[in-house]
């Protein structure tokens, strides 16, 4: 369901993406190319002057909701993965190819690349450079927390790759499966 | 979408709130003047006996979860924002001005006025007095952590403020949108 | 709202399971007897290979998100409750008569029966035996931090029975509210 703001402004949507027909999508909202779009998300940018960007091939998983203060930005970049029931609230910056777990909680941040923060974390006031990893539970709201971070192993960045290749064959799968020969 | 529950009781919703189509309200509640529910949010008064009462501008936002145990009150009073996510489950009494974060849970507990609970935490089977502050994925599990409490600081003053205004504004702009003239 | 997933399998559902309309369950989807789902929850078996088995007398409560890895099942047992907000992914065993807290997150676990998982707490890549309690906000994801676990109390068994016959009372009361007698 997509809807105006009370500024009138409408989301702008890939034709390559797929969006949940349960999905909200309000306001000034930009979603990049073969992006994910799951049940029951919220991605609502209506208070004034806010706005919301999500690039190319991201996933974008059940009951992920994204919001942002007025004019606040959040910009999620390519091939980033929002996992299931996340909240991303603006201002946000998310860099390319990070993993926000399910439950965390990202407010008020700077994200470099590559970046994973795992289930039911809370990332507030910071900002994380690349390739850090957050733990399950870990509650970052200071900077100096932040330096403690681990660097991301190998391991998570098969997981990581795993989840947005996984999530771009549904793209295709759902495309296929209403589409038919239609779909590329 | 309003539902009669099993007791076939039905929601009382002021005509100045604004409630998304897609927030589900169930059975014995009832809402105030001037409040913003928004998407996805569920209100469900339908255990035998309990009920549900949000009170003058208050906010609801996306996906929060209001639900009581049967016999049990939900009590949510004037100008209190609960947060993208957040879980409140009866019996619970939040008092006037309060903020309860993304992700929070509060169940079973008397929370008084301006209070503030951060995001991702957990709150339960305490009474907390007016004016503390519950940190980000703090968990209030025992009425003795409740002491260690900080008062609130003029800084989250402001920005409790600053969300229940943000949202009244919506409230007013979503209403202007759909209704134009005819929306006072 | 059934869908089926790209490999075109459609959920099989119990007659006498309640299920909201406002549910959205895709896939290789199996849900037993006296099942309650309820609003905005989410169960999808959508990964090549993935399936989903909900036991009799279990209960999903509101906007509770199921979901597997490609090959994965997830396998909840008889008389379970999977309350409000919670994330269960698999690969996930959860065995019967286990109770999974408000928000809380289980990823690819196996959990013993009478289990309780209290809210916004974390447990994944762990086997957690019968009769345990996870505290609100504990994050359990190294094996030997779950031989600290304490055993369940005699007061939360009485806990975890109220929830399931609470919830099998309001299968039967939203069947009678809409069916009238011809509900057994």
């Amino acid at each position: 369901m997509l809807y105006p703001n009370p500024q009138n402004q409408h989301p702008k949507i890939s034709e390559t993406a797929w969006i949940s027909e349960n999905a909200v999508i309000v306001g000034d909202v930009t979603i990049g190319e073969n992006v994910y779009v799951a049940h029951n998300v919220i991605i609502r940018a209506d208070e004034p002057g806010s706005s919301i960007v999500i690039g190319n091939n991201c996933n974008v998983q059940d009951a992920v909701i994204i919001h942002g203060l007025g004019g606040s930005k959040v910009d999620v970049k390519d091939n980033t993965s929002l996992a299931h029931g996340c909240i991303v609230h603006g201002p946000c910056t998310i860099g390319k190819g990070c993993f926000v777990g399910f439950g965390a909680v990202v407010f008020d941040c700077k994200i470099g690349e590559n970046v994973v923060i795992l289930h039911n974390s809370t990332v507030r006031a910071v900002n994380i450079p690349s390739c850090k990893v957050v733990d399950d539970g870990q509650v970052i709201t200071k900077q100096k927390l932040v330096e403690e971070l681990d660097d991301i192993c190998l391991n998570l960045e098969k997981f990581k790759t795993s989840v947005v290749d996984a999530n771009l064959e549904l793209v295709e799968g759902y495309c296929r499966l209403t589409q038919g020969a239609d779909c590329e």
